[in-house]
């Protein structure tokens, strides 16, 4: 491909198991609106939480190779199952940033925490991996951690029943057991779980901050931009989709969250065992 | 020097033109509990506000000069006048990340603002440096900016009034303009401003989201650190304080605001007119 615009101008590649990293790309639209978006959603192997480590880290191969047909000056793993298990080896095969989201939450959680007693909640992959208490501790060492799987809320939100009272119902009783422990501060661990940010907020009462690794990374994006001048100037942008399921209801779910219409494209990748971009 | 353990473990350079840069060490202390801090305040030649561009850059230079005499593994200008005069002068200059406090606040004041309506208050220097708006605009065409120099804060800080009744009045007096403005959201763009936070938030009421750029900055030296695998290690740090003024005086105000005791060298700069790290 022949580029005969800069670097800065290129597209941020951001994925995701399905339609859970829209809350990502939606704030990065939001913070950073010069930027354009190549969203991939694997919305036909999702949720990608109780898949083993090694094939989430195969699929989001498959997918970053994908998105590196394009031209790209960043790559933003917005699942946090995927960060957990590639976000280091995708980093290490790629000449661009990679951010993921766990970082960001992390430190978005140090900053709101006045007594480092914070929660997590995510898929059995994220919380298996103890990825987040690995990421508070590394930069906070009195921080203690609880962490909670919560496998019922990815599918709540795949299948449209958001807005549900079925949805406060589950929410609910999941998360029971923080009823226990005194916490002040509480990550949403997975991409999709802002989406159940109303239930989720009013089970946890005001006392808890709650933190949305979404829009702590279209921060973190913006500042490793910047620092490496590669800030958009863009005054008009188009976004592209991609996912590996249904397009229609892709687009109707994204157009509900995202407030403006999308155009989605389904594609089918190659399996991959390396990165090759 | 002769180093033999890791840049990791190196320190972070603080500087300001007083004490107000002690609320960025502050949040530093508190968000990466694991680095030691090397502060520089110059408040014999304090406040660098009403000087011009060309004698803070100067001024500026000799207090990195100075520090470089440390093992460094990043610098942070915790002085919003001096980031506006001299952050891409001493970037160009300096082999280390080089952090200023202006962009991490438009960054957050760009996630809390629903209304892009984005007021900033700071000294003359930076007022007239445009640099906020500068930075807003940069990353977000759309934000509509109100700016106030705000020169009576700065004293009042460093002459330790702060917790005063003169205080108040002098703060409800002087952001009077901002009542004709519907603003969401307010940029303290001085580092000494989060001293006067009660007074502010109080004249400004509680629909205004109000973003300390310490807290902001801190996160940003996180991100920054940990995508260039700098975060440090250790589990105790040692922390260091150098003023051209008097040391006691300079000792008093940070033990009240940092809560701790603290070492205070006085120091003499030597004037340069180049960067020589």
């Amino acid at each position: 491909m022949h580029m005969t615009y800069p670097a800065s101008e290129y597209a941020i590649g951001i994925l995701d198991s399905g339609v859970g990293g829209l809350t990502v790309a939606k704030e990065v639209m939001r913070q950073l609106p010069r930027e354009t978006i190549y969203y991939f959603g694997d919305t036909k192997r999702c949720p990608y939480g109780p898949r083993s480590e090694k094939e989430v880290r195969q699929f989001t191969f498959e997918i970053v190779n994908f998105l590196l047909q394009f031209p790209l000056k960043a790559i933003l793993i917005a699942c946090n199952t995927a960060t957990a298990a590639a976000l280091n080896a995708v980093k290490e095969r790629v000449g661009i940033p990679v951010l993921g989201v766990i970082e960001p939450g992390a430190r978005a959680a140090i900053k709101a925490s006045r007594q480092n007693r914070i929660g997590v909640i995510g898929t059995q992959g994220t919380i298996q991996s103890k990825a987040y208490e690995k990421a508070l501790q590394r930069i906070h060492p009195d921080i203690t951690v609880y962490s909670l799987a919560c496998p019922a809320f990815v599918p709540l939100v795949e299948s449209g029943y958001r807005h549900t009272r079925v949805a406060e119902e589950v929410v609910a009783e999941t998360l029971k057991p923080f009823q226990a422990v005194q916490l002040d501060t509480l990550i949403l661990g997975c991409t999709h779980y802002p989406l159940l940010y109303e239930p989720i907020a009013k089970v946890m009462g005001k006392e808890v901050a709650i933190i949305s690794s979404a829009e702590e990374t279209a921060v973190e994006l913006s500042t490793i931009l910047q620092h490496k001048n590669l800030l958009s100037g863009k005054e008009k942008t188009a976004h592209c989709f991609f996912t590996t399921g249904e397009a229609d209801s892709f687009a109707r779910i994204a157009e509900d969250w995202l407030g403006r219409p999308v155009r989605v494209e389904t594609v089918e990748l190659t399996p991959v065992e390396k990165l090759t971009g």
